[in-house]
């Protein structure tokens, strides 16, 4: 068995992982932290995992992590930098689900994030934690960035475009609505009910922190430095991201029909069994795969003109957070992919 | 593996015995049935069980069902006292989570369902699915008549007060609300998202098909007829139930203290894997069990009056469907009775 | 024109407030208080009166009061019991949307609130603001106390049964629910949207800050000390209340039919422009009073037993606290009761 | 008195007309239709209306409608084309809120709808109901065809950009997402609660009814046929459209900044008033105009690049259908354009 932590479990994706682990069949939690709710039981605070999780939020400090194989950061930015060094000096392998180590440039990281980053030394070890792009250099890691919730649907979604260099990579928009627990579990007035319910907003618009992170992705794939208008929206519910991606097919692109990008887009992820490409037509409604590690992915070309649209889903707290940190685990563990992620979207 | 037939699988229980079927070890999801979709691949209506059931739906006859071992009727009221008969007559056990064969009085069952009963017959075979009470006959049983969503909450509820005679069995109060899931998969105004969204009403005041089932289920409990005022509600919300029930202390009561009859209900359930008895004070909040099969139960006697008032939640279509028809499937067949079922509540 | 001077303007009640006197015809919003905003435009913080409120938030201190002819409290509890005093003082009315000047006795109030009651000399000289009970006082009062938003709900339906000695006032059981603007526009974890949508669940079963003051009212209309089971949920929408309300018909009940009860209600309330007896076997939906300062009723009586249900709705911000507070402004200055109430619910 | 007559009544465009028209100081209600409704008092089936509507719903037929001085059309597409020449030839001005006479072109019509057009004669004569581009005309107007709400939203949000020719009108993409109303008051599967609640989707990618009529009106604004990929989405909510428009800057676009863009909309709405520029940075939440006749606009242009943003909010049932269909009767009629309309938007 292996023995997991997790650092920061009453937030939303810590709970998250909660829920997924307590079922995986070649995983013990052996540790929760959380300072707010140390002491307690980790099922006072989240009736929903009674009779499934018996173990007690800890403070997080070091000593009480080291009897683990992996450690979990499900923590607000910062956290994680700070922690990781001292698990990985003593064996521990880390996957961090917050944003210290995804860009790779500590002080564009710093420009974003609004504080110094104190642990750059590790970024160039830290592999990006996508599946689909870094599979193999995943199986090898010590220390996992879990990719955000928008960039995975994002990055999903524009893969096989840019890298068979089909679309100008210099005007991507991306038009992304996620549900409002991507704001986390944190008192604000912002995602009250009364204030988020019954309502859709555009926010973060001149420049939202999963910017550079999409931006970096993608320029990975392209080659160069890609132009990407990212434009976040809160819709009213609780889990899902649909991503609407716009691009543009470059002056040669109209001689490829929408056929043969359905069949590059099935070619791409035919052996990716989270990502799933709909048949021509379909509808990627969010709640096909709310609660479920699955992309789903649908491709048009409407009114058969320049622009083509991708409509990429996911669940942001499973193949956006948690679920996605557990694929990571899995195969820097050796174990099968999708091993306790095999969770039916709950519809309806 | 047994070799499960589903006659109505469009509905909102149709298809959640799928996602639970999908996962169950033990099981085989041969047919799937329905009118509308006959000639459809299941995950063509349902892109949610992509990849789980590579079933096409077929017409609902008996001659396509012949090679089951067991078939739930997830169909409308109706249609199970057609078909159940024939089924029988080959061997196959038939689980019904209509309300066919719910009520012991053919005659009642006619007032509150508006048409005749073509099977009266079988109404004495039929097994009451509600493990905690009749777990015994069910196991044994061929023909079983799965509990209302209402009644189960409220049964499970009322159950140790009324069996240990300690409120007056002629004054019960439930006043009960659901999600809009509880009205079925079906094209109507009233179920609208805008016509039921942000809004919340009783309804069925004078009088609800789940009252007579209810009463019956009370009253050969407490061995007499019992009285009760049964008010259900719609919530602005997909999945859950939450009854709140009030019953009045008789005369002794004032003897017992709500420490006794905590330890009382402790005791009442304390094997049954499904109902989870919350520690005094704990809030029963639906989102708890959204998805998984357990009944949370909370009990209060606000001021130390006469009055005691009980929370008793569900999701509606699972402990009060789908997900209690297989744990009696798991039951009839010698299954744990909890395979298939172990699954966490979604939450946020 | 009346000077009206608001504090607490940020608040759900405060913001209600401006919105319905916004319009009114012989209001001129002079000041508006909020520590927290003072300096910005009222149409910075709340977009949607842009265009309709022309006044900046100021820090609330007697001085910039002064000039008002009144000033609403539609602050937290506690501070208006502090300030009442200096502006009665000048010849200011107050009307308080808080509970400080709810319950007539202050001992019993910080029993409740927590606090010790700073001003409990004007308690006897505060008109407890419910017109459909105390109108002529309404008329000659100082200082108001708002009723609660499920006080309101739950006294007007009541009160023709217990006026006429209908139903047994030792076991009323109040069962409400409540959308979770009610929880007023403050930064916590609980009405998050992640935490509330999609749920429901009943809090303060052992007691409720409410119960003290429904049984103040409805014991006063009774002559006697009433017992109520008063039990308030919370329902995934943002406004609305509906209470769902159960008497025992009294021995001599048997007496009275339904068709009698229900002249009874519309004779109490004939009137009453702000109480709609809906005619038998209506559906009371919260939905159509949503916006508006209308409180409907319907009443039934379940299979003809003894108990007597009724169904009592009202926008918890609207007659439940600021179109209230207006309807007793109106009566306080002489005006048309309905003056700026004129609203029509939002349906859907 | 205006005399007003309503085919159509029980939508929710119909009844929001009602809504309104019921304290509109120059209106009587004199007919109100609807085949299914015929025979029962308006407050009957919306008692929301009880006390403000005391019409019946009668037949639609010419006989009853010819003594109102102007008759709305809140019906499905296809009826207003059969009666308005009936109407207009006994004088009686038409506003018709379907897409009968939307189109300029009888043939596309005829395409996108799927039947027959009746009455290409009169598209000529008929003018579209935008004040903000039409209004003179609409002055004159004896027929008018009020825009669609997503048309609404957008032309008003890329109106100022195209006719100072500021961008590339070969590729304008419009991101709108809309609440469940637009969908109208049918029994359909797709729209139930538990369908559209909780998720999210884009549907009609391939081609919307709407887009020929954004582009009509945009191509006549730009003085040649413009490039638009319209993609609408459904948001689990009842009311807003919130458009999230992309367009990209010409190449002398570099030497205007978005200050001056900002000036430019201030000043191109500067005398609407149901037009309202936010100032830069805002955010345009559709819970801001929930209810009222304002559409919202803000413009970004993130990291100072060649795409602009522009967010346009309305209420689909008011500035995109019922609330515009008065603003042009209130023009056509000679009175104040916000008669009837000072109505503010319901928050929270």
């Amino acid at each position: 068995m292996i023995r997991v932590g997790i650092v920061g479990g009453t937030g939303y994706t810590g709970v998250e992982l909660l829920r997924l682990l307590a079922l995986h069949s070649e995983v013990e939690v052996a540790v929760v932290t959380s300072r707010a709710d140390a002491g307690k039981k980790v099922e006072e605070v989240y009736p929903s995992l009674r009779g499934y999780i018996d173990v007690k939020f800890t403070e997080p400090d070091i000593e009480t992590l080291v009897d683990c194989d992996i450690v979990f950061f499900a923590t607000p930015n910062g956290t994680a930098m700070q922690m990781a060094e001292h698990l990985l000096a003593r064996g521990i392998k880390v996957i961090d689900l917050s944003a210290d180590f995804r860009l790779k440039d500590a002080k564009q990281w710093s420009q974003w994030y609004g504080i110094e980053h104190t642990c750059p030394g590790l970024i160039a070890e830290a592999v990006y934690g996508l599946p689909e792009v870094n599979r193999e250099a995943i199986k090898q890691a010590k220390l996992i960035a879990c990719p955000g919730c928008y960039p995975t649907a994002v990055q999903l979604g524009f893969l096989p475009l840019i890298e068979n260099n089909l679309i100008n990579s210099q005007c991507l928009i991306a038009d992304v609505k996620s549900g409002v627990s991507g704001a986390g579990r944190k008192a604000e007035l912002a995602t009250l009910m009364s204030e988020t319910g019954e309502s859709f907003k555009a926010y973060g618009v001149n420049g939202h922190r999963h910017l550079p992170e999409i931006t970096q992705g993608l320029s990975n794939v392209a080659g160069k430095l890609v132009g990407l208008t990212f434009v976040p929206h809160l819709t009213p519910m609780i889990r899902g991201i649909h991503a609407t991606l716009y691009g543009q097919l470059i002056s040669t692109g109209g001689k490829i029909s929408l056929e043969e990008i359905q069949v590059l887009y099935e070619q791409r992820y035919q052996h990716e069994i989270f990502v799933d490409i709909l048949p021509q037509g379909s509808i990627s409604d969010t709640r096909n795969v709310r609660g479920s590690n699955i992309c789903q992915i649908a491709i048009y070309q409407p009114q058969g003109q320049q622009t083509i649209v991708v409509l990429s889903v996911i669940d942001n707290l499973v193949k956006g957070a948690a679920g996605q940190a557990i694929q990571n685990m899995n195969l820097m563990c050796g174990l099968k992919e999708d091993l306790g992620l095999k969770v039916i979207a709950l519809y309806p």
